[in-house]
């Protein structure tokens, strides 16, 4: 069976709560698209319709084995972890860790040590420019970042920057929206000591050749960090295969729950960061004349852990992987490509972003704000994403203020694209 | 009806799954104790016996109105915050920004403006360390922090004293564990700039006269931090009638989910505090060249915000609420002296800690390891913890390694002191 046939066309007005997960012939794996709308509980609008949610770039929903997973830990299986001596608490212990053992695993780290439990990206860009390179960076050495960051991926590096008396650099982009490696090759010095760019952007869909970025990095002595928050939804992550030396992503834009991310970083360079927050947990011995740290990842994990998001993470990560990201990889593929190639029909629109954009479509349309399409989609149940997407200097490059963007999750499938068809005749039909 | 006449004594050695909570004749408020039990579904062992939770000082059991709003919020409302042009986003928007208004309401804070929402209580102290801390600290200055603390109010002023030159000053306690205000009010200078000290000892439950360390810390030109992770469960809290300029507590240990917590600032002092992590949502404009950031609280709360978990704590604050925190710390009041009378009749068990500790009972008993104590009772369904409660230099202090400590929710009743009583019978027969 086909990615392709397992996305079935729906040309139906009338839209009703979905069936549930259906599954392959083969081998009991469910499948992306429709089939496994029915595992999702956001999915659906108030009054029962589908919902058609194109924005799974700013959030995923969740699957019911998550939400699952989520009422099981705050409920009947509760406890504190590292601290108790009482036996529910030793089995929370063991399923915090457990989680982290899933996350090693699922991006294929050297070790559990290598895997730092954070809020999201966000924070774990601010604790390595805060601990690694508060620590590392002195005035004359420079960052390398790129024209279409996120800005949890240029902020960070400007605070430190000013700290540290650090410089910041700029990789400009291709045609067509991707980080121009040509470019960082001719401009990274000895005095980079870190390089800082997106996997996938999160506007355009352009998806790094992140091995050919890391030689580039590695040849100029610099460490380089990859903002994996748009790729690890999208594409089988091996950290060891992509060659870079800190990686993050998000539990939330990974079918995960909020308040819960990831920070993987090789082991000797945790080893050799300082502590970042302090607190509980993290330390070894505290007196008032001299603390000593524990080894990572606790040194980096202060305070009672975001215990029950850590099991939901894990729970995520487990329905993700039944699926397949290869599948899910496939599946997006195909969605981006019918609705470039329907919006290119459209002679008011203009597309942004290369062809082979992961899982994710930024548009412009002539004569209209991307709120007002945003707002007049929303009438029919269509969901995206309207605004500077966090990435105002991408905005600057490509000389809009905004843009209209879709995109698309392991739920998604035809229907969805056909009622966003829809909706921008409607829009144009408005503003024609 | 009197609190003590909502504790109902119960002597039977078969416990059953509680019945649903019951209500008081005048006010269908739900009472404290035994009767709220059948709200939290971690109150249950795996095999269906009551389970004598006394370790609410680590982390609270969560009411089941708090893990439907959890639900709710994962599954049919799921959606961001502050950015989607579409009406759940919208939605969501408004639940995010009433769960603050909810806090605010809570401490009776100045407006939602003061309201911060972190990881929990140690992320707020190392937000406020790295951030005011990092802007107004310079060599010669010093910060005053009392024997008591924990870790979490300890590390963070080390890292920002180390980083900025200032030096750190630690007040005694008093004979029978509270910090000594005299002694604070003697050793206080004008080189003191803050001052940070815990509400309620997580080991002792020694309770701060805050009103008073407020006087003494703003007459000598000092700033006063609250840590009120062990109060905030425990009573009304008021910041307004405290006096303090900071306030912080983690929503895990009053009823709520991981993963939040909340930082109260005034807000002169918040607007003038520079930015701590950057990212999405903190910024006003982000250019390369210079960036500039929005007005608290969204220049403290870069990247997406624990949305769901922000949710949920609202909810636990209308539970708590629901059956009055003046009620509460009567009822655990209630428990520590039946507790505390108790102990003090067993020849080999020395308290600590004063009288009128708020809800904690800390204790070591001759020639038992606590551990050894937490372990046996732990086989009779009751769970305490036993170690050095993140509060090493406290231990040093009272001169032992770990303390057993016993603390309470709202939901403990005589049964759980019984079911105490009888396991530590056990711990003597077994060790004596």
């Amino acid at each position: 069976m086909t990615i392709e046939a397992s996305v079935p066309f729906v040309s139906s007005d009338v839209e009703t709560r979905p069936e549930p997960t259906s599954f392959d012939a083969d081998g009991g794996i469910p499948l992306p698209g429709r089939n496994v709308r029915a595992d999702f509980p956001g999915l659906v609008t108030a009054d029962g319709r589908l919902w058609h949610y194109l924005d799974t770039a700013a959030t995923a929903q969740k699957p019911q084995a998550v939400i699952d997973a989520t009422v099981r830990a705050m409920g009947a299986d509760y406890a504190t972890v590292h601290r108790g001596v009482y036996a529910r608490s030793a089995d929370m212990t063991l399923a915090y860790e457990a989680a982290r053992v899933r996350v090693a695993r699922f991006i294929n780290a050297g070790g559990t040590d290598e895997i730092v439990f954070v809020r999201g990206a966000t924070e774990g860009i601010n604790l390595i420019a805060q601990s690694w390179g508060g620590a590392n960076l002195k005035p004359g050495d420079r960052i390398l970042l790129s024209q279409l960051e996120h800005h949890s991926n240029i902020v960070p590096w400007q605070l430190i920057a000013e700290r540290t008396g650090a410089a910041i650099d700029v990789v400009p982009l291709t045609e067509d929206g991707r980080i121009d490696l040509d470019a960082m090759a001719a401009m990274i010095t000895p005095a980079h000591k870190l390089v800082a760019l997106a996997h996938v952007s999160n506007v355009l869909g352009s998806v790094l050749d992140v091995q050919h970025a890391a030689h580039i990095a590695h040849d100029a002595g610099a460490l380089l960090l990859v903002d994996g928050c748009q790729a690890a939804p999208r594409m089988k992550i091996d950290v060891a295969a992509l060659g870079c030396d800190f990686y993050l992503f998000s539990g939330h834009k990974l079918y995960g729950p909020t308040g819960i991310g990831v920070l993987w970083a090789r082991a000797a360079i945790l080893a050799n960061m300082p502590p970042y927050h302090g607190g509980g947990a993290m330390i070894d011995k505290v007196t008032f004349r001299r603390t000593t740290y524990a080894p990572p990842p606790a040194r980096f994990e202060a305070g009672t852990p975001a215990i029950v998001e850590t099991i939901g993470l894990a729970a995520a990560l487990d329905y993700v992987d039944a699926i397949g990201l290869d599948r899910i990889a496939a599946h997006e593929d195909a969605l981006v490509r019918r609705t470039r190639d329907a919006l290119r029909g459209i002679n008011s629109i203009r597309l942004l972003g290369p062809e082979d954009s992961a899982g994710i479509v930024s548009f412009e349309m002539a004569g209209v704000h991307p709120h007002d399409i945003g707002t007049i989609l929303d009438e029919s149940d269509v969901a995206i994403r309207a605004g500077h997407h966090c990435a105002q200097p991408l905005m600057t490059q490509l000389g809009v203020d905004a843009t209209a963007r879709v995109s698309f999750g392991l739920y998604n499938d035809e229907s969805d694209i056909e009622a966003l068809l829809k909706g921008l005749d409607r829009v144009r039909a408005l503003f024609g």
